[in-house]
Formats: structure tokens, sequence, C-alpha cells
């Protein structure tokens, strides 16, 4: 099934329960702090259902082609197009779009044995998400609380981490939090897992299982909401569209049937099927995509900020937009090369190639704060320059100063102006802040991801290099 | 004179012209957008003049420190020390606090024969500023779209930067608009001048000149105020009080008196009296001064940041602790070394090593986008887990949850959250992001504090070294 | 015809005319100074002619598959692997290893008609090439002194930079210098040229052509060769064996014949031939993948010194090594990319995505510096701890001293010696001294490559991002 | 007592046994690996021992200024000139020069009852030193080797690193490995100790004492000597004087009589002594005064280079320039805070300014490899034109080409060329990659250097301006 945007935003009205600090949220898709977030997530299930390039048939029935299982290096391309058009939707600033955790299943879905006696939960929960092309978030990682767990037992207070507190003959009951659920307010469901390693020990935390956003017992505790402190689209565009939500999970006797656990008891098993499934590679491939998207972005406004001072025919500042131009292309390599190197896996299924993944996603975490402070940098002291909000233009009087002051030979004021405040809302806005964060720890702390580095890196054939070369000769002679 | 601080906030009540987008700001000391840093403004004056050891005398009046013309080393030292208490107060969030244009005018009263015809302006004008402990900012760079001349004068427009329209007896009459006066709101006077050098034939534009904010004719334009935006103290601490404000100046037909010109139709000169005299070491000594206050607050952030965590144990953390106390301890030296290689001047003045000054420049401007990553990357990626405001506390039901789940064995739930909040508050706010935006460009484009740096170096010494040892040995004989 | 490595030796005993310094060199194959690299040449030669995988046939003739011009994607793939198989022999210490600009001149090959009237000189010449195997390596750049023509004009002396300085019915003479011709003294013949512009009245100086290296009147004058200063093979392995040698060009009435002439009096073309054909592009390509093959040895050796002191088993230095990987495989996947979105051109041709190669090239310019200072980090202080040379093994009483006193748990006293000797080799030697300077202007100083990122880019496609999302809102109303 | 450089000379043909590789050299101050370097230590005496403002007296007796225990800043100052002096006559290419250790001494001696019962021998060692004018080197660090001492035992092998065998009347006797005793070959006696923490039961390595450099058992293994392989002080002019040589010291059954011991059986004062006493300070100021000599060769490198070319007159360069001169500028102030902000110590001593200084070392440490880098940047890629050797003047021929053809505008060819050798001395030739090396470990690797920082950091007063501020303001009402 291919869902359209407005039915999309009709499953959103589900009784979910949303905070925003004290405020309960009654319907996500019409509250100012979520509204237009929405509807850019409506979009993309309009778009992508009318086009049959980013959709893919099996036994007559049609699927969002990121639930695609790739046999061929076309299938990886087919997959790879949809992943970009909804990037570009979004110019890369929804991490969490709909094709990402779809992609982790689709993945998890192509060695399922991995998940022994829940095996066949895991082809169903598949099956599940691509008929009803449901747009499934997750939460992954354990609140900071959670380190210590012999501080709250003897405070005699529950350990917050969230973790399965019952089981009965229908399924097993969960409590706690979990944290981050990026997009679940405008999601149906949240897989609920753990990426980070659990210690041995830590079995009744190791469940991973999916549950309905609305589930009873399931509140979202959502960050600060900063679509709805945008003062129009003007000021904030992206800010305005894009703000794809943050929220803690918080599960209070969640009720989850067998048929929606993947993991029960099995501290290594819950971080292992990421990895020894194609499950992270293809939701990570994804992540390339989507920061290849808003490297457009950047490689745009750098050159039309440049243009509207006349800086761009200024040698030096040439090389600079070159420069960004060079880092756009170098990860747009990265991700072809992928395809490139696809690899082979049993049952004849096509992955792309972990290592350049990997090492795009290194790059993309290593990179992002320079490359905005390179934008920071070509945007200049005269951003300031601007009017506080573009109210200027209703008032007569001002709009005729506005107009005359400051527009330039290259732009006229309120043009001038909306480039300006475009350029800020990824550089300098809290909704730039919070992605600046966001991109440093996308993929958990730099370690995390430089270890994924490290574990698939092939250590016997970069050895064998240098024994070669050191074997081939030896002491001299006296 | 020593003012209070109340007599400040009742001398902003003066009718100044400010607006805020459309609107008008009826009084900038109770505006929602102005009145907390009108009172961090405020307490700088109470403080000061509180305390005698941030005052001189000189025939029996009592004047605040920065007006001091250094004689000596404790001459010096006196100045870094109100510098010091002034920029602890605001954490060096306030770039143009009371004492930085009063350090220029102080400098160029070092100096004052290089205004020729206008010495005894400068003079007059440094005494009254000391004498009424006027707050003054300034306004020294042309607006972006004052570049290409021709482009206005095709169109028949007015040329957007302020220049000179006509002189009379009296004085002179300004039209036009200047960038970037931070701070202005607050501030008792604007300086009118050129920081960049002009062309050879922009006479008119070459006026620099005092101006009170209240002039007839002047208008405020501010940016984005933040302080209005920040919805409590409790979640934007530092936008709460520190938001200095920045305000383009509008001069239409602003009548100058001749008494407070200072250069007039001399482009060349419009600049030198920053760099002949002592005034641009004088007021950047202070920005260096504040920028180690600012350092003061990062270091002491990462660390209790660290700490939230218990990070703070691990090896590498610890280092990274280490790295931030010796950048905090690197300006701090090239600070003292200041007063220690301090310059001899004529007539007995003694000034900061300028050389020191300006490399200390160079590394802020350099380093604050980095620094300011490294404690993003301390941060992590829990700082999304905090509720979006602290209204929770007032639910008892959300309260509960949010006291037992957000707490840590080393910090409460609520504590815990106002330490992250303030931290965004330096990395990922609005007021975070023109922080970002504003040390990078503080004095200019990288080049021009570059340049000072060339201007300044002493070559031929640095040549010596090289022709010196290259001279001590030739080609060798066959 | 595939030459084999004797067959290529001999025919560098040819009369050439190399210096080192005032010493002339008599046979470069035997000289101490060039023997090894020589041999390494003919090394490559041997393997390529012994490996079907790296020939193509065309008409019955076989050829070295760096002259394939490709027309499928597995054409693409047979070249990388060519090149890869000689950048692997060499670890990519070969900058200018017979496929360098081989390539270039295939490449032109395949856009001929850019050459006009000398299209069909161009067309010969490769065939020429292809059909005795030639190693070719060019000159293309003007000595620095070459800036000034009116310096030497003044003082009636010859002007530098090489140029036509007659022609007749059978060619030009041409006379000067130019630089730098790696790999000179090892190959057949000079590509003489200009990769950089030209101004438009250096029309002698346009000059484009082919000669053989040992033309009367071509002298080589060699940079210091690193070959024959290195002790042992133990102490230097890579200096030994790599030294590709540097030379500049001087001729003194060189005659060339019109068949062997490409460009002429034409500044314009003279650069055009590389940009407006698959020349560069092909040519570059290679040097990506050269670039790749150093950095498998440079994470091979980054390893093996880690393992050397037992420091792998650190988290921090695993976290160091799974940088290396990631930036091993970052550079891996834009050279796959290269092949999966590979251009189409005129004819049917393919070449690689140009787009991808030179952000590879920029990223191997801007990175090469830091990630040998991050080999020096691995290497840690120790790497003075060894004996002055190997010497040591051969008197008793040192040698036990030596292998009871070096020794560690993980590695016998020569061994790891050895390993320090060459990791060395690769960071702190004379020879890894040219590496870190030839690397960082391997195509030119830095905006040089950026200028051709910023040629390549897309900019309307980038700029239609920003107009698009821009044109989909206005000024909010009142 | 003042030794003059050739009294100097003649101490070091005291029958020491040094050897490079097999090679056992006579007399270091002939022999063709050690003697400019030996001159160049003699210069450095005859320079100190001609001025009167490099000594100081007491009690009558003159001694070198290094040597002074401060009371005041002048004494701080006169310090610091009298390392200036010896810096600038090497460039700061000796890291150990004859005032490093006895600096450190100089203030062990200032707190001298750390050394508990040894105090007396500690304060008697530091008399004898400045009264024979001693030139002090040290070994401090255990070999690699030395890490698993189990893995010795477990052989019956002798444990490498060096410790106290036997004890007896007399004095104890040491054998093993210790290094890295840069600068032995040319001292008269080595400090032998420990500056990185021992483990607890390493009591018999614990030994800290001085050693001759003749003592007999002492065995020297230079590492490979550069200055030996350089082929004229023409093309390495660094090389040839300034490479002070690297050894291990290598110990069998050497005696130490008790007065020279000044920790035993002491783990943990091992590394104490010098942290609790101004030692680490003294000497450490010393190599910030040093590196501030070598920043004074790069800038007036820079600057020439830049010239040769007429590249400094391109607006972006001279921003190079500007920076490079911005840098050793900040070097210059850090070292100069270090007086201004002096440190009181008990018995009315004072030190230098110990943050000031570890930050002055830690970016010394962090920031040497990025600025040989930039001066890399600006030689360019024409470093390479240079022929092998200046020998090219003495045949007339070639002269004449040479001259011809490689002089420009700027410079004729044979200063062009000393110029650029000179340059590569300092960037590309081993000696250059030595000290990039040795730079980046000169004080242990970098979290050893950020270590300090943490430790002598004022964490309270950090803490305190965070909570100071989270004191000031609560959680808002409802």
């Amino acid at each position: 099934m291919l869902k359209t945007g407005s039915e999309h935003l009709r499953q959103l009205r589900d009784g979910r329960v949303v905070y925003i600090g004290a405020e309960k949220v009654d319907d996500v898709t019409t509250h100012p702090a979520f509204r237009n977030a929405a509807r850019t997530v409506a979009a993309i299930y309009d778009m992508k259902a009318a086009d049959s390039r980013f959709c893919f048939k099996e036994q007559d029935e049609k699927y969002s082609a990121y639930f695609l299982r790739a046999k061929t290096r076309e299938d990886l391309e087919k997959r790879t197009q949809l992943h970009q058009a909804i990037a570009r939707m979004s110019h890369g600033l929804l991490g969490r779009s709909p094709d990402h955790v779809s992609s982790f299943v689709t993945g998890m879905a192509m060695n399922a044995p991995v998940f022994g006696k829940f095996e066949d939960n895991l082809l169903k929960y598949y099956e599940h998400m691509r008929r009803e092309d449901v747009y499934g978030v997750y939460a992954v990682i354990p609140p900071q609380a959670a380190r210590n767990p012999e501080f709250y037992q003897k405070q005699n207070l529950p350990i917050p981490t969230l973790r399965v507190v019952r089981e009965d003959d229908d399924g097993v009951v969960i409590s706690g939090m979990k944290m981050l659920a990026t997009g679940a307010v405008f999601a149906n469901e949240i897989w609920i897992g753990n990426l980070i390693p659990l210690a041995p020990n830590q079995l009744p935390e190791s469940i991973t299982c999916a549950i309905p956003v609305n589930a009873p017992g399931v509140t979202l505790w959502s960050r600060k909401a900063y679509e709805r402190h945008a003062p129009s689209e003007f000021e904030n565009p992206l800010t305005w569209r894009f703000d794809e939500s943050d929220s803690m999970v918080m599960c209070d006797e969640v009720k989850v049937p067998w048929e929606k656990v993947f993991v029960h008891m099995d501290a290594v098993l819950a971080r292992e099927i990421y990895i020894k499934t194609p499950g992270h590679c293809y939701g990570n491939h994804q992540s390339n995509v989507r920061f290849h998207a808003k490297m457009r972005l950047i490689v745009g406004l750098a050159s039309r900020i440049a243009q509207a001072s006349g800086a761009h025919e200024i040698p030096a500042v040439r090389e600079v937009l070159g420069r960004f131009a060079a880092l756009e292309a170098a990860l747009g390599g990265m991700i072809a090369g992928q395809i490139q190197d696809a690899e082979d896996w049993p049952q004849g299924w096509k992955t792309f190639n972990r290592r350049y993944m990997y090492a795009a996603l290194n790059w993309c975490t290593e990179s992002h704060s320079q490359i905005i402070d390179a934008l920071r940098e070509l945007c200049g002291g005269g951003i300031f320059q601007m009017p506080a909000d573009i109210s200027v233009m209703h008032e007569p009087k001002l709009k005729a100063q506005f107009e005359a002051y400051w527009q330039t030979p290259q732009l006229g004021a309120a043009e001038r102006m909306k480039l300006y405040k475009l350029a800020w809302d990824l550089i300098g806005s809290e909704f730039a802040g919070r992605h600046l964060q966001y991109e440093k720890f996308y993929a958990g702390a730099s370690f995390i991801i430089r270890n994924h580095n490290f574990r698939e890196a092939p250590w016997d054939g970069f050895h064998k290099v240098v024994d070669d070369l050191m074997g081939s000769y030896g002491i001299p002679a006296h």
C-alpha cells in the first residue's frame, strides 16, 4: 500500500500522548509546535505515492522502494534514488524521515535467522511495515541516567531505563525511558532497541520490540519545539517546516504482544541484529544520502551569499566556493562508490559497500561543524544588519527607507533579507544549533563511528602490505 | 563623576528612537526586548562606583579607571583590572560594554595632535566623556550596500552610507546609515567613524564625530532581540541578561556641532586616528580581557558538564579538560604579557604591547568556533533529553516522573536541566549562534586582523635572523 | 607491444644527458643515484606484460590497459585495475609511473578534434605510444624565473622558460627550461606543454610537443637524488627503491619534427587540450588510485606500529586506527564512485566522473600532511631509540646487547628497528620530506585544484535548490 | 666559574664511549658526525662568558644566569634573557642546550626539603653544577621495552630499564638503559631520573642521580647522526651546525657515589621532585623561550621566501605572513606573561607563572606541525627546481646556465638556491623530520602536557563562575 499524505495525517490523530513541558498536545497535525513539520512528512508520502520510480512490486502489491531488499545493483540504485528524493524535499534536515528505520528493518529482514526464535516475528513485522506503509522511528539509546542502576535501587526508585518488568502468555510489559525518538510525534510506530552494547547482565533491558506511538502507557516528552517559536516562515524558513522533533519515550506498563517482540533476554543479540544483518548498512546509507542533500543546500547558499555582495568575483572567494563544491562531490563519490563496490550477501542479497558507508558517516560527523563554520565565514558580519523582522515592509515610511538603504546592486532589500534569514536558519538559529549538535552525535560519539570503521576494515590485507614489503629485504651483509 | 546604575537607566529614557522591525520601542529600560540587558549595564555602573580600585583621581575629580591614560605599568594593571571586573560580570558576553569605546577615546587622547585642527575637540570630548561617565558605543563600518555609490547615483537614490551632506558655521549635517552600533540602545552617545580604509575620494564619508543617541534625526534599527524570545531566565540564562543588542544607525539630517567633529574631509586620517594613537590598542586590550572572561565560563562549564555525567573520571575527558585549561591560560598569558612588555609612547605614556594584543585578537577570532565545538563535544547528544521547559515542575505528576527519571547519581533532575540549559545557551541557542558569528567578525574579516599583525611586526628583525644566518657561510670550495 | 623490464632498461641506455649537480651520469640504470628506482620501473613493465588482465586487444595487437579508450564501465574498471596494480607495487610512491602521462594522452585521443590542424599528430602520437609501450613523462610548468620576461630582455638574457625560437619546414626548434619532469631519467619521452594558463601573448611558449629524453640538446638537471644517500635498504627501504627523481628539463636548440607538435602559437588551446578532452580526467584518476595505494601502506603501518608497542589494545588508539581505516575507505569510495557515476562523452566514450575525481584530488592534497602527522603521533618519541644503523648486528657484543635490550614482548629487536625505519622513511626521512611537499603541490597550489572543482560544479543545480526553496514562500501578510 | 668554549671542548675529550651503529667514536669534538654541533655548544659558552648580563654574582663568585634562583621579577627577566641569547644562537634548534637541565636543577634547589634525606646532596649538586659551569643533560624516560618486566624475567633476561642492581657503603650500582639523552655526547654529566610516574613497586627504578658521561660502564648509543650526512653547510646549514644528537644511555654496572644520589627507593618522590619544586617550571620556561627563537627564524624565512618570488605583494600571502607574525607574538606574549604574573614560592623565591608556561608548552606541541606545514605551503612546488647541489658553480658551463636560468628579478641563482636550501633544512630534510617528531613529543605525549595543565588549573575558581551564575536564578514561578 502506498499511503497518501492526508491518510498519514489522519493516522496521527490517534490519541497519542505528547507533552511539551507541562502542556499536553491535542493534535500534532494542527498544534503550532508541529503542524508544519507534519505537513512536510505528509508531502513525502504524496511525492512517493505519485511517482512509480519510488515503488516496487512484489506479487502484485506495490511497496515503497525503501522496503526493497536488493538483489542487483539496479535495486540498490532504486533505493538510493528514493532516499535522495525524500532528502531533497527536506534538504537533508529530517534525520529520521520515513525511510530511515524502514531501511533498518528491511536490512534486518535480509538475514532474519539471526533473530533465532523471533525470526518469524521480524519477517512478519517487515511485511506489516511495507504493507501498511508504516512510518517507524526508533528509540535505541538508554537515558544518561541509566548508567548506574545501583543508585536507583538503593533509593528504591525505578531504574529509569526501559526494561521488561513482566511477561505473560500474551507478551511482555515494559516500563521506563528510552531516548531519543526523533520524529516520533509524526510516526506510526516506535522501534525499541539497543544500538549501544549492553552489559551482559542487562537482560530485561535487551528487549527489542515495536510499539504504536499511541499505545496505552506511552508518553512522549518533547524537547523545546523550535517550530512554535519561529515568528514566520520568512524569518525562519527551515525551522518553520523541518523541525523534526526529538522526544524522550516514557513507557508506563506498556503491553507488547509477543509477535512484536524481536529480541528478549539476550544482551549480545540485542546489538548484533543491526551489525550481523544489512540493517545498519541500509539505515545509514540513507543517512549519507540525506547529508548529501544538505550539502547541496549549503553549497547553493554559499554561492548565492557570495553573489549577494559581489564577493564571488574575488579569486579567494571563488577558491572557497570551489572547495565547497569539492566537499559536496567528495560525499557524492563516497555514496556512488557504495553501489559500485556493492557487497554480496547470502541468498543473493546485495548491500551497499559497508566500509564506504561507515567512512562517509565518519566524514559527515567530522566535517559538519567546520562546513557550517565556513558558511559562517562567507556570511560575514553583515548578517546582523538586517531589521529584526520583515514587518518593516508593512509600514510605508520604514518600507521606503528599508528598500532604499538595504538594497544593493546585486539584490533588492527584501530579497537580500530573505537570503540572509535563510542562511541564518542554517548557521545561527536555535534550529541550526540543534543541527550542529545533532550531526556531531548523529550516530553516537565519534569513537562509536570509528569503531565501526575499525571493525569492518580488512586488517589482514593492510598488514600484508607492510609484511610483504618488509619481507622483501633483510639485514644487509657486513 | 561616577554614575550609578539608576542614574544611567534614567539617562536612557531620553526619547531615543528605536525600532524592532516595525515596532517602535518606548522605553528601552522597560521593554521586554531590552530591560534585562539594561539592568546588566546598570549593574556595571553600580559595581564600578562602589569600588575605589576601579577609579582614579585627577585634580580631585574621580573618574572610571578605563579613562586612565597610563604612565606606569601599575596604571596599565589598573585598567586591566577594571576591564576584568566588568567582563566577569557579563562573562565576556557584552562585546561593547562601557569600557570599550571609552578606551578607544582615552587612547586617542594620548596622541591628540594626530587630529590636527580638531585636536582640541578630541581632548575636550575625552574630558566630557570621563567627567560625565558617558557610555559611548560606535558605528564605524559602512553598510554592505555602500560599496557601489554609482549604482545609487544612477537611480537618483541617496547613497546609503553615512556622510556629510551639508556644513555651516555651527557644524555639519550628516545623513545615511552606519553599522553596527552594538549596545547603542543602552548607551549615551555614538561615535561615528571609519575603522576600515576609505577610498581617497570618500571625503564626505570621512566624517568622524560623536552624537547623542537621542539626537533628532537618529533612528536605531535593531536586529532581532533575542532577550524578548527567551521564555524564562531558567531556559536561557544568558540570553535573558546579556543580549547587548546590535543596531543599524540611520541618520536623517542630523546636526553635529563643530566641537563634536574629530575628522572631516580627510579619508586617510579618518582611519589613522585609531592606529597612530593608542586608541586601537586600548580598545582591543579590553576585547582580549573580555574574551578571557568568557573562557573562564567555558572552562568552568566544560568541567561541570563532564562531572554531571561522571565523564570527568575518564582519562581522555580529563585530557580534554586539561586542554580547555591550557587554552584559558594561553590567553591569560598573552594578556599579562601585554603589561610585562608594555610600550613607551611619547610624553611618557604607556600602552599595552600591541603585537601581543593583536596576536591575542587573532587567537580569539581563530579559536572561538572550535572552542565552542569542543564544548559541544563534551555536552553530547544527551542535551536533547531535557523536557521542553521547566514547567514540568509545576504539574505534580510530571514533576514526580521528571525527578525520578531525569536525576542521576551526580545531579538532581532540575539541577541537571539547569546546567544543560545554561550550556545550551552558550552553544546552541540563537544567542549562541550570534556569538559564533560575532566573535569571528569581532574585528572584521580575518584578513583585517592579520594585516594589523603584519603591520606591527618587526620585519627587519625577522629578516636579520635569516640574513645573518645565511651570511655566515658561502658556497663551498671545490 | 608490451615491453619487458629489461627491454625498457636497455632503452634507457641511450646517451641521455643527466646531471646531478656537476656530475654527469653515464648510465641511469647502474648509477647509484638511480639504479634501484630504474629496477622498480622495469618491474612494472614485467608485471604488466605477464598478466593478461592488464592489456587489451585492438586489431590483434595487444596494448597496455592504460591506453584503453573506454566505451563501457568495464573498460573503466580495467583501467583502474591496472593503475591499482602499478600503484601497489610502489605503494603509491611513484607519482609519475608509466600510466600517468599515457592516460593523459589516451584521454586526449578521445577528443582529438580539439587539436585542430594537429589532430592527426595527436592521434598518431597516441598510436605510437601504445604501440611502442612508451614511458612518457611531462614537463608542463614554467620555471618560477619565467614570470617576468621583461627582466631578462632588459639584461639581454635568454628568457628562461622553454619556447619556440625558430621554425622551418621540418619542425620547430625549442630552447629554454621547463619543470618539473618527475621520472624523466627513467622515461622514454617527455611531453612538453602548459598545464597552467598562459598569457595571451605567450605564443612561442604555447608549444606542446613530445621529445625523446635523449634528443640532442636536452639536458636533465636532477634535484638531489635521495636514493644515493640511503645507507642501505634496511635503513631506508622506500628511498632505496622508490625515489622517482625530479628534473628540470633544459633544452638548447632542440629540434622537434612537425609530427610531434600538438599545439603551436595558441596560448588558449595549449591549456584547453587537457580540460576539453578526457585527458586531465584520465591522468588524475590514476593519481587518485596511486594515493589510495599509499593510504593502504599508511594504514597497515599505523596498525603494525600500534601493535609493536601493544598500544593497539588501548581504546583511544583503536579509535585512531578506525579513523585511519575510515580515511582509506573514504578515498576508496570516491574512486569507485567515479566508475558508478561515469560520464558519457561524444562518440560513445566514457570517462570517470570528473567531479568526484577532482574532489578526491582536493581531498588528497588537503589531507596528506595531517595523515602523515597522525602517523607521527602513533610512532611516538621512541622512534629515536633506535641505533644509528643496523651494523650493530655485525658486532657480537653490540648485537647481544641490542637483542636483549631493544626487544619487546611484541617484537624482536631487529624486527622492531626494521619496522620503525620503514615508518621513518614515510614520515621523517628526506624522501618523506619530499613527499610531504610533493603531495601538497601535486596538482599545483590548492587554488588550482579548487578552481577545477569550481569549474565542473553544476552551479545552476545548486542555485536552483536555494531559489526554489526561497520561491516557495513570501513576505507574510500583515 | 664561567667556562670558555675551548675549555668545554677539552672536557669532552674524556674517554667517553659513544657508538654510531657499530662505529666507536674516538673524539666527539673532531668526529664528522658531531664536530660542528660541538663547536656550536662551545660558542654558547664563549658567548655567555663574554657578556656580564648573562651571569650573576653570589659571594663574589660569578655564575651563569641560568643558575640564578630568582627572588625578584628582574631575576626572572635575567634568566629569560640568557635563555633567549642561547636560543637565538641556535635558532631554537637545540632542545637541550646547557640551560635546560641546569634550570631544572636550579628549580629543585629552591625547594630542596622535598628531597628528604637527600636534600643536602641536591643542594651540593646544584653548587657543583654552577661552580663548574657543568653542562648537564638528562635521561628520564624508560625505554619502550621496559613496560613488561615479567616478559624479561620469564626469559631470564635483564630487565632493560635502568635500575639499581646493588648498593653498598659507597653508593649504588646501576645497570640498564634509559632514554633519550639528547645532547649527551656534548655534555659533562647526565641526570638520571623519572619524569613519568613509576608503578608503586618500581623501587629500584626510582633511582635519581647524576653521572659523568665518561663514567666507567656508560655507553651512549647515538641515533643516526644527520650532521655526518650533510653534504655541505650550503646544502644543509641547519643540519650542519645544530644536530644536537640523541642517545640511548646504556649503563653496565655503573657506580654512583651516595653524594650524587637524589632519590632512591621511592617511586612517588622520583617524579614529585620536578613538580613540587620549581624544577619543571624553570626547565620548561627555557623550552618556551627556545621555541620562540625558532618561531623567529620561521617567520623570517616565510617572509624571505615570499619575497623571493614576489609573492609577498599578493594580499592573500600578506595575510599569511600576518598570521605567522601573530603566532610568533602569541608565544612571545605567553612568555612575557609568565614574568608579569610570576608566582611567589616559600622563602621568597619567585617562579614563572606555571599555568602560562604549561599553556605555552601545549601550544608549541600542538602547533608545530601545522606551522611547518604553512611554511611548506609558502615554499611551493618550486623547491625541487634547484640543482642537486651547488657544485654546479664549479663547472663554468653549468655555472653560466645556472646563473642565467635560475635567477629571478628578486634574487640571483645562487642566493635563491641558498635560501631554498635553508628553508628545506627546516621543512624537508631528515633533520627537519626529526624536529617534526621531536617537538610533538618534546614533553611526552600530548596527554601528559594536558595533564600538567589540568593539574595546575584553578578548578574551584572556574566552578565558582558557573555555580554563582546558576545560583543567581531559580525555577520560574508558575
